[in-house]
This record gives structure tokens, sequence and C-alpha cells, in this order.
């Protein structure tokens, strides 16, 4: 890849992500937790240390407030990786999983009450940041308050300075992005089935999925499906993409290992194909990785080679 | 009751309690929190809530750090409740109650690492701030680093500075503060069936090991038995003690009211059986309030007729 390019992730919901280890889960009794273990999350954050991994030139934009927000702003801080949070009054959310053996039972918070003000002062925030930005990724859920609008008025306002625009997310988050036609989503096939309202099961029906995505406004749809790869559809070309090794491990992060692929091979303007290669080998070589956010980078390099990408 | 002396009630391992409202838990899923509730938690802080509902004079002694140490004690000023924390360096716990129904599923971190030093400062602080206490009351779990012999060491400190001492504590905790003689014990007959070794299921199983633990050192043995109320046990009384009503709700913090009513009534040196009664139905009227830590004090009014004393 060329060098990078200045790439901007936005996390308007991230998250402390704490995780409880014990011996075994049992509704309806107390447990006495063997550790705590407590980490920044957020899918925006995930895809930014996945391109700092990947040698990018990546910025954090997002919403924090309270003790947990400062939390994520250090560990950031911490990582090296560049990021600028708008304060808001309300806490920044937690979530916390119980681990028992391979079991992970997880409890997602939705996220503290952002007010209209300071909604205004992200856009703001974000209009000024986005200045020199070649690329902006738009990922995962918001927090109360913010409205379903908000992927589609981010996209515009990037699209504006020139960026381009990746959308990762979900349900009315991504039908209003739609109308602001970014230039790639990146839902994932049971997400998108959601949206179209068809249930996407095959490979044939992500790709139908995926041009209904186009049909609405996306110049590119990358629909992703788990350990089957994922499908990627332009105006000119369909085609599935998958490794022929199946990575056992933690599949959580690995869609965001995909998105940040993407975007830096997009904003770098690499071959189409090469991008999609090395999406499929470090989204899979996420896998390999404990915490979401990082990939093996040497399990990236042995899957690249069995890469297969099929014409549709 | 006569005007309250001095009460202090200690809170070696305060919580952050978080509540998460789920529709249904199921292991191995994700879970989309309709709500988070946190509140100030740990017994210790339960028994002052309740004796000040009682009108007491009581302050809270204890260990807080972090962000969390600081909320709790934020809270309790909120409460007018006086406290004072002995600060740590590591972070103050949290507990996670996951609520479906009727059915609760507790998460209790073991809470921050203590040092050394650390513990010889509050053992310092204690011994200094409960110079004009006429009770003091020990409860609950101590944090990583706090040695098993914390209550044994604090019971002879307030008993230098002349104060009464109750023990509400289990295991290690309980059987090293018996051998500086407490002057009250007031563990559950779940608990002290895991100190005797022997389980305790009935009425005069309960008696027993509560002159066992009078043998122990103790001068008054209270074991509680949830809805079937106590027996209490002194060198010269032996009695059962319960109401007549069942009282439907939370049970957790009945016996935190149960040792908050008996510190006031030995610190005010009230009629002992009227203590006993008291006790009875203003713990029997904490499980009609949702939040450990409150009784209903017309459920209590209306329970008090109905107590009942056998003498064994």
């Amino acid at each position: 890849m060329n060098a990078s390019p200045p790439i901007v992730a936005v996390c308007l919901n991230p998250a402390v992500d704490v995780t409880y280890p014990v011996h075994r889960l049992i509704p309806d009794s107390s447990h006495r937790v063997t550790g705590v273990l407590s980490r920044a999350g957020g899918k925006g954050l995930n895809v930014a240390r996945v391109l700092r991994q990947l040698g990018a030139d990546a910025t954090v934009l997002g919403l924090a407030g309270g003790a947990s927000g400062a939390r994520v702003a250090d560990e950031l801080a911490h990582l090296e990786v560049p990021a600028h949070f708008t304060r808001i009054a309300g806490e920044t959310r937690r979530t916390v999983t119980v681990l028992s053996g391979d079991e992970a039972t997880v409890f997602n918070e939705a996220g503290p009450q952002v007010t209209a003000a300071e909604w205004d002062t992200f856009r703001s925030d974000f209009a000024d940041r986005t200045g020199g930005a070649r690329m902006v990724v738009l990922s995962g859920s918001v927090p109360p308050g913010v409205p379903e609008t908000a992927y589609a008025e981010l996209t515009g306002l990037a699209r504006r300075n020139g960026a381009t625009v990746l959308v990762d997310a979900t349900g009315p988050l991504l039908r209003h992005a739609l109308t602001a036609e970014p230039d790639v989503v990146k839902p994932n096939a049971h997400e998108v089935g959601d949206l179209v309202g068809v249930p996407v099961r095959t490979r044939d029906g992500a790709v139908t999925a995926a041009r209904e995505l186009i049909g609405r406004g996306a110049r590119i749809a990358v629909v992703s499906r788990g350990a089957a790869g994922f499908v990627a559809v332009t105006p000119d070309l369909a085609c599935a993409v998958g490794v022929s090794e199946r990575v056992p491990g933690n599949p959580t992060g690995a869609g965001d290992a995909l998105a940040a692929v993407l975007a830096l091979g997009l904003a770098c303007r690499d071959p189409w194909l090469a991008v999609l290669s090395a999406g499929a080998a470090v989204s899979a070589a996420a896998v390999a990785c404990s915490q979401a956010g990082e990939f093996d980078a040497d399990v990236a390099d042995w899957l690249r080679p069995g890469v297969t990408v099929d014409f549709i």
C-alpha cells in the first residue's frame, strides 16, 4: 500500500468494555467474579486501532463524557491513536461481557443521553476536523438523543469536505445514510436482511441485497457473511471473497477489521481486487486475536495467498 | 428509643451497584440493556442508611478509590450521611445485577487491591475517628490485601476506645473477629453453618450455633434465618424472634436493617426485648423496599404488634 492519507474514524458511542470471567453462569444466582478486565471499545475505536496497526494516519472523532469517557480518551492517548472527543454531560456507556469457558453473555448499555446542543457541537467539530481527511469511516451505534439521520448528515458534511465516506451501521442509521449517497456501506448479512426485509442466507442473497443498497444510494456495497467471507458489489463488478482456511477464535471485531482495510485501500486508491483480498485476510486474522480491534499480522500473511475471489 | 449516641458503620469494600433490566437473560447471547440504575452499595452503607432513617447519629468509615470511589462518597454526601473514606489507589468495585422479571443474576467484583500502607492508614483513621463513638458496626466483605484479621484488629481498637462492637461478617473474617471478643455478632444461618461446620436448618440448630459463637468469644450472638426471623442468644437468655406476617419483596438488605436496629438499641441501652422486637419489624419492613438500605416505616409499625418472641 501507499503512504496513508488522513483517515477519520467516527465513534459516537464508545464504551468501556468490561469482561467478567466466571466459573459458570447460573441465572438467578450470585457470582463471584474472578477478575475484571476493562478496555476502551466501540466499533469506531476498533476500526481506528486496526488502521493504526496497518500503519495508517487515523484519527478518532466521537462523543465522550464522565469518568468512563475520560478513561476511553486516556486509553487512546496511551495507544498513541490521535482522538478528539466532543465532551458531553452524560457518562460514556459500559458494556459487560460475562465469560464462562467459550460462552460470552453480553450486556450492552444504550449510552448516555445526548442533547441537541451537544450534537450540534459535534457536527461543527466534525466539519472542522474532516477538512483535510481523504476518508471518513462512520461505524456503529449512536447514543440516545443523536438523531437517526446522524450518518446521513455526517456523510453530507464529509462529502462537502471532499472526503470519501464508508458507513458501517444498521437499521434506520443505515437507511437514512443511503439517501446521502455514501461511497461504501458495509453491513453484515443479518443487518442487511433486516433493512431490505428479506433474510440473507446465501452468497447470491447477499449479492442481491448489496445491489439493493446500491439502488438506494451507495456507490459500493460490501456485505459480510462471517466465516463465509463477504460479497463486494460495485456498479461494474460483483464478487464473493473468502479465505480457504478456517480461523478459530473471537469473531467480534472481524467486521471492523474489514472496514479498516476497505477504508485504507480506497483512501490510497489501491487496486480494488488487492483491497478485497487484503480485507479477507486481515478480517479473518482478526478472529485469531482475542481482543476486537487487533489482527494477527502473521496469520494475515499466511492467509493472503489462499484468498479466493469468485466473480459473479 | 432515646436520642442516638454516635455510631460508626464501617464499609471497607463499598461498591457502585449497577442494575441492568433485561427482557430475558439468555446465556451466550447479547442483551440490549433497557436502562441503567446505579447506586452506592455495600453492607456497611446499608447499615448507615437504615441508621439514618431511624434518626441515629451515624458516620461511615471506609476505603474508596478512583471514579467509582468518588461516586460513592458523592452519593453519601447527597444523602447527608457523614462519611470519611480513606483514599486508596485502586478503584472501588462495582457489582452488576441483571434483572429479568423476578430473576436477579448478580456479578460481584472482589474489590480493589489494597496495599499494606493503605490498610495502616485506615487503621490509624479508624482509631482517631472512633474516639467518641458509643457503637461500631463492622459489616461485609473486605477487598483484596486487607487481612483476614481486619475485623479482629478493628474490634480491638474500638474496644480500647470504649465503643461497643457489632460484627456482621462471614468466614475467616468472623472467625478471627471472635477471638477479639466483640459484643455482638450477627451472621445468617447459612454463614454460621459454614463457620461451625454443621448446616443450620432449624431454630434449635441456630441456637446451638449461636451458643458456639458465644463459646468462641462473642458476648451476644444473633443468627438471622431469612423469612423465619432470627434467634438471639446472650449468656442469660435465648429466644427466637419473628413477625407473624409474610412480607413479599426484596430480602437483600434485611440483615443489614437488623444489624442497624441492634446497633442503635444497644448504643441507646434500650431494653433488650424491645430491641429484638424492633429488629424483627424493621428487618421485615426492609423487605418491602426494593432498595437495600431502606425500610418501609409504615410496614414496620404495622408489623410491630405481631412480633413473636419465643423463649427457648
